[in-house]
């Protein structure tokens, strides 16, 4: 059996802009995605926490049955359908988090069947070639899609990708305090409202987008500064210019605000909004006060290693 | 008698923006203030309404002898002593709003005065005199401060004011829905915290500044044109970048977010922020809304003219 082990992760700053060639941040965190592979008469996918019930794949007609199956189910045969080697397998999938709040759960779903289908293929890839394959893989499902969640799952820590291409890993640690609620929107919905407002508003969104960017680029060398405080304020800056690109949430927007009210030193949310993760500088009020909004905690120490394969006999 | 009738003023979009120079658009309201000035044998400053209790000013001394009189009679004072000339009166303030709430009160009391004052000392001033006058004595006691307030508490209507200078009257009415909370937080406070952003994020808080300023911009076509959706959707961008500089409030962020949800064009805080004045496009819904905070609603209806004086005998 080959166990892959991927990290989820928190993206820090620069969602939404980082789709319109902005830089981002993004850290490898402690909840962990496992997939497991191993020999089976007939291909079979399960997963008890992804709302995936156990189905049969015909690898040579990929397509699905039901949409029930939803989103990561077509990520699963999307990695797969990347292996030109067929080899029936029992594929299980265990995520620690729920689905589509922010955490990189789809890419991490990619990333885990890259790496545990190509060492049960026989195949052994570095970390770079499964993200760059990961990466490759979620363009041709999506259409679009930044590197920033395959690439931070596969290589682990924390990352800064800027704006024109290349990844560079920073050293520094960052504690932080986060949860996250259920997604009232869709991502898809989400960014159909980001790409409608650009079009409405294209000079306005283009400031808001290149601050943005500016925010990132300059909260990257805060960390390398170990500048808390000022990377809290920049938190804030940023969960209001994502407010106006119309992506958070009532909810959360008081909770932000009230974070700061509180004095903790910075808070957002994280990834692609209408509910989802939140991020504040690591504070126990924060979790109080993630608590109040029936948030759940999750583990968000960094993952210095990205993801890791194991084979057990 | 002499009585002047001020109408007092929502700021619509530029609010903080104009302090660094950018352009803001304000409309008087059919809220008013009333300011009554008669013959007397002393000199007696009075008001039910503003937490002034009558009391004695010797305008040969214009020194306060207690704190607590507060701002409002600082510029009562600060409007009196513009008057070489002395007449012993009792002046009457008559406000329909509590004072500080982003509503324009100030600058109202002070061209209340100017216009009220004038007129008992036997002088015929324009409405645009008084509004200079106004913006001038409104300098000498801030030091600093825009012409917005009392050029449109002196003039009344919708009016633009651009970047350079000048200011434009746009014939157009706008329907709104507005109220306000009691501010948490002192302008004072409010400004100090603005001015610390842009000292520690200068570009980014410039950045955010313009992009308001191209808003107010792009909003007075939009009022020109009765694009009533899309200027609905600039107030919401326009309060997530005053969220950005710090100057919002949970329960209104919260408020903000909702009215998005609820399905209503806009809504925004309105005025200095930290609580206060908020104003949505009108929908009942947004009365509604307005009143689960605890929100007093006012009568925004424009005002197609500014202070008005009266001569009772």
């Amino acid at each position: 059996m080959i166990i892959a082990e991927v990290p989820l992760k928190l993206t820090l700053f620069g969602e939404h802009a980082v789709v319109y060639e902005q830089p981002a941040l993004a850290m490898a965190i402690s909840e962990k995605m496992i997939i497991k592979v191993k020999s089976n008469e007939k291909m079979i996918i399960k997963s008890n926490s992804l709302s995936i019930k156990g189905i049969k794949v015909d690898l040579n007609d990929l397509k699905l049955e039901s949409e029930e199956t939803g989103k990561i189910l077509s990520y699963v045969i999307g990695a797969l359908s990347y292996f030109k080697e067929k080899k029936n397998a029992l594929i299980e999938i265990e995520s620690p988090v729920d689905p589509s709040v922010g955490l990189g759960t789809s890419a991490a779903v990619i990333v885990g069947i890259v790496s545990a289908y190509s060492r049960f293929l026989g195949y052994e890839l570095t970390n770079e070639e499964i993200a760059k394959i990961s990466h490759n893989i979620e363009l041709s499902i999506q259409g679009i899609g930044s590197r920033m969640d395959t690439y931070t799952t596969a290589l682990g820590g924390l990352i800064y990708f800027p704006k024109d291409g290349g990844y560079e890993i920073l050293d520094q640690n960052l504690e932080l305090t986060a949860g996250y609620i259920k997604r009232v929107t869709t991502t898809k919905d989400i960014l159909k409202y980001v790409r409608n407002m650009k079009e409405k508003n294209f000079e306005i969104f283009n400031d808001i987008i290149n601050t943005i960017g500016k925010i990132t680029d300059k909260a990257k060398n805060l960390i390398k500064d170990g500048n808390e405080e000022e990377l809290g304020n920049l938190m804030y800056i940023n969960h209001g210019l994502l407010m106006s690109l119309g992506v958070t949430y009532p909810l959360v927007d008081n909770l932000v605000s009230t974070a700061k009210n509180l004095g903790i030193r910075g808070c957002k949310i994280s990834g692609g909004g209408g509910g989802g993760a939140i991020i504040c500088t690591n504070d126990v009020k924060a979790e109080i006060l993630l608590n109040t909004i029936g948030a759940r905690i999750i583990n968000c120490k960094k993952s210095e290693h990205g993801v890791m394969i194991k084979e057990i006999n």
